[in-house]
């Protein structure tokens, strides 16, 4: 069942916002069966809802609206669609009471734009907005079925998990739609597709598949549309474990999930602790780790040794590593990822050393150039990688290379 | 002068990214007087891709795509863009010696999927892609633009910047277009638009004002179309100097940079050196700070205090402090600031103390209270701040505001 989403304001057109409320709702309506069609932000005008309306209900017998109904005067979708399905508006008695008991105790007076809230088109059916004040619209004409809610994420949530959602699942009867997450690292989109060539060619037409890339990473991700759960289940298992004797050392994890969570899961169920000794990645590492809730019960902190001083003051890097083998070595990352993990009593360490550039690079030594060292029970190993001559891009990859390098540990030593 | 966008990618239709290139796009060519129409999200098929070129082509003169270009099977855009301009796929030496360039070192062989990257459309302006392996590419038909960008933000904005914004400032610009930024921080969005709304009324027609909102910081940019570059520069300077006895306290700065290269620039022009204490911010800010090319000159690194431990046995921290006062708190932030100052021998720091949620509030400090002391030569000041309950926007505000705290101390007593 394919479904479209308009999403309607100035705003999102010049990036004043950005438009999450359609990501959302695309993972919601995907997850139920509802396949989501096009994407459509147009601006608060009547020929541009009207022109959306029109195209959008010629592809499908769905479409789903936010934004535009707010009390003040820009607003034009309620009159907009009274128009659009031969209506007037007419003033709700039932939706002026629930305006007026949600201003209660906000605003002095309901004001005259407030009571303009209660007028809706006479032919739509209203849905209550039970966290805010723009009463939801449900319009049917001909099987095909309009909602048109708020665009304050919060109101739109509410509404479409409440009510929206079940009632398209008990209208229309869809399939199932299984994903199924494969995460990689360690190895670039086109190797990994080059590798998977032969894999890919024998996957069966309801399953598809997709690259999606970020710095340091490749997730894959396969979708099946099935009758039957479970046997569109049993397939995507059986395909997923052909993957391993493939590309099986470059797997980390198989759920949706960041590296710092599948690492921070790990830590808890442990209680183990952990701590970071920077220098070329500066603080991402911790900061990507302390980004989860709950990091605190494993994360002890670390050291952000971007100078020499530091890594020997607070790292125990001895002066004459440095001055012999320069701070980007494998034997300085070892010494720091070793000394924070003594110095910050914690079970595992990582450290960082490396040229983020995109100046201070060497023939020998070039920019992009990255030593990264984990330490615990198992002792320390360090490697060195090449990331390329974009600062932000090397910075995020070395962070998210660091993670998946302990994270790819504890999986094979189950320590 | 109206301008189209169309992402192209499942990914976005599932909700499995949110688009952010739109906003972004849509902000960059709405301050250089482009109007974005609509943003069209569809998928990543040839039928969808040429409907929604032609129904974009039958509204505006200028189309810009993005994605859909990456080397593996289930990208068809190149594809279907070669047919829609009655085009075939071409081998191109200069693409593909980019594409080896790019890769080099990255990957030990360049292999038939990165050389599929080189074949372009024959009837295409190539656009060079520095930053990654997808070109660019520039289609011209009936006086109408279609521009075919990757969908890695971080390439599509490199390639917006030096190549495609000017070039179409070029073919459509008439006269000139002025933009000023007012930087502002500690001050929500509406509060400070309802003390700039007398300034506001007094705007002339043909000068524009954005309130663009980031965490912690609400930027203000002053768009002037103007005939006479000069003329426009003199209203603009006199409309911004009225601004300081309005929201004097709040600004920052009149240059479009971030608050770490503002900080970078003023302590590289002193050749002072900082570093960082971070409890809550678990590092975001040494991470900020060091994004900045050219860091290592003034920043010496940091300590990422998220245990009582960790702040008692390198910042110094006394036990009784933490016993009294709580780790969020006055005494812990300045005495963390003041200790990482002198372990780590710099001349300012920053530090940060709080909770950062959604656990650990309680009633006399909720979740978002933070704690921000400086330090320098002017010895240490510290402020409380309560930034809201969600996670990542209390890290990212406290960051931020910590960095323009110290900016504005600099900027106030010119030390």
């Amino acid at each position: 069942m394919n479904v479209e989403i308009i999403t309607i304001g100035d705003e999102i057109l010049i990036g004043q916002i950005i438009d999450t409320n359609s990501a959302w709702m695309g993972q919601e309506l995907n997850g139920r069966g509802f396949d989501v069609n096009r994407i459509t932000s147009i601006r608060d005008t009547k020929e541009a809802i009207k022109n959306a309306l029109d195209e959008a209900l010629r592809r499908v017998d769905v479409v789903l609206i936010t934004g535009g109904l707010g009390p003040t005067n820009d607003d034009v979708t309620k009159h907009t669609l009274a128009e659009y399905f031969n209506s007037k508006l007419v003033f709700n008695e039932l939706v002026y009471k629930d305006v007026c008991d949600f201003l209660k105790g906000k605003v002095k007076d309901v004001n005259e734009l407030n009571r303009q809230q209660a007028f809706v088109p006479e032919n739509c059916e209203v849905i209550r907005n039970k966290v805010g004040t723009a009463p939801n619209m449900w319009f049917e004409r001909k099987g095909k079925i309009v909602v048109s809610m708020p665009g304050v994420p919060s109101e739109m949530k509410a509404v479409m998990t409440e009510e929206i959602l079940p009632r398209l699942d008990a209208k229309f009867e869809t399939g199932y739609i299984i994903h199924q997450t494969v995460l990689t690292s360690g190895i670039g989109e086109s190797i990994l597709a080059e590798k998977l060539q032969d894999w890919e060619k024998l996957l069966p037409q309801y399953i598809s598949l997709a690259y999606l890339p970020s710095p340091g990473r490749v997730k894959l991700r396969l979708t099946a549309r099935v009758e039957d759960e479970n046997i569109g289940k049993v397939k995507i298992k059986s395909l997923v474990s052909q993957l391993y004797p493939l590309i099986g050392e470059y797997i980390y994890g198989e759920e949706d999930k960041l590296p710092e969570e599948i690492l921070g899961e790990m830590l808890l169920s442990k209680k183990s602790s952990i701590s970071v000794a920077e220098s070329c990645t500066g603080g991402r590492i911790g900061h990507l780790i302390t980004s989860i809730s709950g990091s605190s019960a494993y994360f002890n902190g670390g050291v952000i040794a971007y100078s020499n001083e530091v890594k020997m003051n607070l790292l125990g890097v001895k002066e004459n590593l440095l001055m012999e083998y320069g701070a980007v070595s494998q034997e300085v990352v070892e010494q720091m990822a070793l000394g924070v993990k003594q110095t910050l009593n914690s079970d595992y360490s990582i450290a960082t050393s490396g040229i983020a550039g995109p100046t201070g690079g060497t023939k020998e030594k070039p920019v992009g150039t990255v030593w990264i060292a984990i330490a615990g029970p198992f002792g320390v190993e360090s490697q060195k990688y090449f990331f390329g001559e974009i600062r932000d891009k090397n910075i995020q990859r070395a962070s998210n290379t660091a993670l998946v390098k302990l994270i790819r540990k504890l999986l094979i030593n189950n320590i």
